[in-house]
């Protein structure tokens, strides 16, 4: 079945509009016509059996059949990262949707190589992943800052997961879970993950002395950035996301 | 510092020939002349820090100076995968080497696409992840082979963690290391990843009948098989692999 993301409310009876780049897709990669079934979601309204009602050229209308899944809450784990080059951006932007991220904040450190990171790529790669994963949301993607500047307005009630690769942070499973211990599970986290240069020493530092970051070691192998981030990521949703609780839908 | 794997004995005193590739990486693309200093590895000998003695035309003399790592064990983690896409399938080498695979296994399963794999591929793309992540290893490659040809000479004393996408599998923090369980870490692992369109029903019930078969779910959306691969192999390091005790080198 395929699934579509789309803006519009999803509601009984409506009729909504794909955009040209998905009618070009139903119709001209997928081979689909009228009458034929599909999946929209739009991180609100659940997720709904549709039909297409009228396909024509470089439109598409699809009329909404019935609430097929309720929207329910899905986890809350943000992501930031300093940009890659681009094909690696791309896969950690399906990979981190695909595991569950649900924000995806890119931010510039000292050594990050890319001096722009663009946001329209970043977001299709994110929904096309939302899509196939059959997430009922697509993650938010924020603004690029300044690492300081993220830093600097951090929410009190989210822990900081920093992927430190100067061996001073704690096995990542301990680190997020000790076994027995009662706070291990704080209910929000974010991780952080430096770029391929590592982090400045004296970002470092910093980091270390903030009271909502938690160092974490992911082994004694250099991981490249974008592994670093779907390592940590994987660790937080195996130990206290929704991989320990929640069955396949 | 650049490194090398190499396929000869490293010893004080001698000198090393690079390959062809390996010089004109040195030589056109690093921009590395006589008297530079590289590492060598080659899985057996530890590291060593060596100096280009003499780089000419498609060759490139090393003498090796001095050890600097000894060899140490390292993971002892398979990881049997139906072969994907041919970037999806060097990603998917590039990571599992980095998060410390000590073999790969391309498996034909009934619905795999690919018809073959390219070994010599997939061995340069763990290769170079060998060098960069300062492994001290290159993961074995094995010859392609039919799951249950795989299957039917199984060792007796590994398990293999099956990445269940049907949400028959507990979840694979608990199915690793249930907290308190005295018989959580069994010495050795292999993770089993299905193709793009996963295990069909009869190849399913029979991982599942198999008394060194443990299945595990990945939360409760749909992943890649590239994806789903490397989050079991993070999930084994982090929990009861080598990103569990070993701090950083």
């Amino acid at each position: 079945m395929i699934r579509l993301y789309v803006e519009a409310a999803l509601v009984g009876g409506r009729q909504v509009d794909a955009t040209p780049q998905q009618a070009h897709y139903l119709k001209n990669v997928m081979r689909r016509a009228s009458g034929d079934e599909v999946a929209l979601f739009n991180g609100r309204d659940g997720e709904w059996r549709a039909r297409i009602a009228a396909a024509g050229r470089g439109r598409c209308a699809v009329a909404l059949l019935e609430r097929a899944r309720a929207q329910r809450p899905e986890p809350d784990l943000w992501l930031l990262f300093a940009p890659l080059k681009k094909a690696r951006t791309d896969y950690l932007a399906e990979k981190a949707t695909e595991i569950g991220a649900s924000l995806l904040w890119p931010v510039f450190t000292r050594r990050t190589q890319a001096e722009r990171v663009n946001l329209e790529r970043l977001r299709a790669n994110a929904i096309e992943a939302a899509e196939q994963s059959e997430r009922l949301t697509v993650p938010e993607l924020r603004e690029p800052a300044k690492l300081n500047e993220a830093l600097a307005r951090w929410p009190a009630d989210r822990r900081l997961l920093l992927c430190d690769e100067s061996g001073a942070g704690r096995p990542i499973a301990d680190a997020l879970a000790p076994c027995g211990a009662a706070d291990a599970a704080p209910a929000k986290w974010a991780v952080l993950i430096g770029p391929e240069g590592g982090f400045a020493r004296d970002e470092l530092d910093a980091l270390h002395k903030l009271p909502f970051v938690t160092a974490a070691g992911l082994g004694p192998r250099i991981l490249r950035a974008d592994t670093a981030a779907l390592a940590a990521l994987v660790a937080v949703q195996a130990l206290v996301g929704d991989w320990k609780t929640a069955p396949r839908a």
